[in-house]
């Protein structure tokens, strides 16, 4: 008879603690395969707890396997005949710890954003609106494409502010733009060969090669992408920034979409990936209009998102797709639900639809021309060392050094006076010529009064 | 010189309507290439505007390249050689129109949940907490892999209650099981070939679809997944249901288990993809322990979500990754953000902590239980043309019907009563015998009364 020490204090009920014990018995081979156990009868009154107690227990060890039940003959350990034989493997210790980076008081970080501009107040008394008056809607289910009151406010804002020719049935509402990618790439087929601009937007190129895509580098000249070069490749998907070139802010002008828009006309799968990034922000004239207004989407799938103008705790992006790969999507994802929040969803939509999303644009457009007319006037005190260019736009200006330093030398320098400096050569998949050391200067996330004194620092160092 | 109408009731400003104007005329071929512009002043002059903002429409036309600016000889028509050759293709027309589908009172729906099994109130409350009490967290990025507070809970909740082992550093909290899919699959190599039960839980196996995956069918017997037939195929990926098989409800038993464990311990690819649904439910007895509780997560990567036992509203899923495949993530995935909304993380974080999600689970347990007894006791009264199968456990029961009608005619027999039901040939990747025709009665959705009701509609035409 087994004997099963129970313990009435455990937080474990005593058929639990019965099931425990057989089930290690049975485990570490005390009880042999094929051994008969007591009848539940008996052991409830060799261990004097209640039948249904024993019972239990043995109902579950039945349930996973180590015993088993006969009609009229009793219970019996189950044969486990296999051993299991983990092969120990060594693998390199996983840590989710970080090295330490150095803390800059000044990042001139061209894609960072300034957490101040996140419109607290106005999303905080929003989603408590969405969740105080909401009957139930936010917490089902939310359309596959993404909300379509969502997708009528994206429709307004795309087509007034950027020029995108769309109907709600054409956006795809998706938690971050790496999601949206991953569902493009499968859309545009296994074979696609991207072709990418050099120097690039590096967090697509990494996505890219994250997903295994090839991409193709093509030179930027001062009309953005080369569609010569583009042609001489055998790339079918061009991925471009057309409104302002990242990194080096040119705008694309008519005659070159045109260009790109033919390339893209001559073959039935060659499509056009529109990242536009930061567009929102010019600080002279109109924005400039999106590449995906001129084709009326035939050819041209537009890709914005809005973390970088609301908050990265948003997970919120989208994509505008021609209706050759609208079609393909209702096919391929039919199953696929919505990544994004419900609650973040009706919180965006009421954002947009009351004008708060407006406002909190030009609220941020008037900060970031401040802080760029500031950095402007700062970086023209090295008179005829820097040029600029990529000025009244983005989030960034781009400053050549035509001294005498190296740019290891003013990158050097500069984190001596805690300045955190991003050279071009970073942005590039591959190396280009650049006739001078050049910089990304990002003022999004550093006041005025550092962006001056900063620069301050920089005069006293650069020479 | 131009003569252009300006409106002075337009909401446009002036600058913009005299853009217009000479973008469109050259757009239509009015103003030929390298026509001369009229000087800025002259044309003020004869608008009758001021000259900045002639200029200001000028500078919009340069940077968008329509006019090229020559100093001390004037504004000029850019050459735009190539027009624009849209080659028209007829595309099916893009509908986001669903056929209307046929209301049935009685849905027996196996993987429905009932909308009113959200804890609604509890979550209102602490969403309303987090955004009032919050320092701002909320509206910063999440952790890469979700953040630290939730996954030190999921590792409690899955230790507790699922016999899971694991760090928080080997959970990625993302968007969805389909998104997480999307990871692990790029994780495990584009040659993966994938066995999956037969029948199956079907999302998976779309998802599979949906990402161009080869999936191998393996038999389902009395202990879940044949490992014989598996060990003949060239599979190298195990995807199972061992806690409760989708949708025959079959417990893989413990010696099962040892042998699939033995199966991937034999090559270094090989992998078990363990899909833990709906294992919370079970109403005898304790849970079945995860299969990735026997092997420390060598071999197992285990797959959970909030969206059935919380909302589905709340897009949250996670998987445990094994220290090889997390070193791999962490290499592969190291730009990619965190895809869950951070509000709904810090929600679902106290909801945990506070011990709401335990209650709730509860409490929705107790539920589904007394609907389950119910349907049981009203399916009973068949007597023997009906045998049951996948009991006391998930959100549905197996019915095979051993009397004279076939499958179509018990199907729409039930259908002209207003009852929908789910056939299991429907949960096949290919199509297997079955002696009788087979039902998964879901009674997650249906009230104890709807059920009552439904199935005496049932056993009044069916004979």
């Amino acid at each position: 008879m087994l004997t099963i020490y129970l313990d009435s204090h455990s937080n474990k009920p005593y058929y639990e603690q019965i099931y425990r014990y057989i089930r290690d018995e049975i485990r570490n081979g005390h009880l042999a395969c094929h051994e008969k156990l007591p009848s539940s009868r008996g052991l409830a009154q060799h261990l004097n707890v209640s039948r249904s107690t024993v019972d239990t227990a043995y109902a579950q060890l039945v349930a996973e396997g180590y015993i088993e039940s006969f009609p009229k003959r009793g219970y019996f350990v189950s044969q486990i005949d296999e051993l299991l034989n983990m092969v120990p493997v060594a693998y390199p210790p996983v840590s989710a710890v970080e090295p330490q980076e150095e803390a800059f008081p000044w990042d001139f970080s061209p894609t960072g954003a300034d957490a101040l501009n996140f419109p607290d107040t106005y999303w905080r008394k929003l989603s408590r609106e969405c969740i105080n008056y909401d009957d139930g809607t936010i917490f089902r289910s939310s359309e596959p494409q993404g909300d379509m009151g969502l997708r009528q406010e994206l429709v307004n804002y795309l087509r007034q502010n950027r020029g995108v020719s769309c109907s709600p049935d054409n956006i795809i509402i998706g938690a971050g733009s790496q999601y949206l990618m991953m569902l493009l790439l499968r859309l545009l087929g296994k074979n696609s060969r991207i072709a990418m601009e050099n120097p690039a937007y590096m967090p697509s190129y990494y996505t890219f090669q994250s997903l295994e895509r090839e991409v193709i580098p093509i030179s930027v000249d001062d009309h953005g992408m080369s569609v010569e070069e583009l042609q001489k490749s055998d790339a079918n998907i061009a991925y471009v920034t057309p409104s302002h070139q990242y990194p080096l802010g040119v705008v694309m002008p008519v005659s070159r979409r045109t260009k790109l828009l033919n390339w893209a006309n001559y073959e039935p799968d060659r499509y056009i990936i529109e990242d536009d990034y930061d567009s929102e922000f010019r600080y002279q004239g109109r924005p400039i209009p999106a590449l995906q207004g001129m084709d009326q989407g035939k050819k041209v799938i537009y890709m914005g998102s809005f973390s970088k103008v609301v908050s990265p705790a948003v997970r919120m992006s989208y994509m505008v797709l021609p209706d050759s790969l609208m079609a393909r999507y209702r096919e391929i994802f039919k199953t696929f639900p919505s990544t994004v929040s419900r609650l973040d969803q009706a919180i965006m939509t009421r954002f947009m639809k009351e004008g708060y999303f407006e406002r909190h644009l030009n609220r941020l457009r008037n900060r970031y021309k401040a802080r760029h007319d500031v950095l402007i006037r700062e970086l023209k005190q090295f008179k005829d060392r820097v040029r600029l260019s990529s000025i009244n736009a983005g989030s960034y200006v781009v400053l050549e050094w035509t001294g005498e330093m190296t740019e290891e030398e003013l990158l050097e320098h500069a984190r001596q006076e805690g300045i955190l400096l991003y050279p071009l050569s970073r942005f590039c998949i591959v190396p280009t010529f650049r006739m001078y050391p050049t910089f990304l200067m990002g003022f999004a996330q550093l006041s005025e009064e550092e962006l001056q004194q900063g620069i301050g620092r920089l005069r006293r160092v650069w020479k």
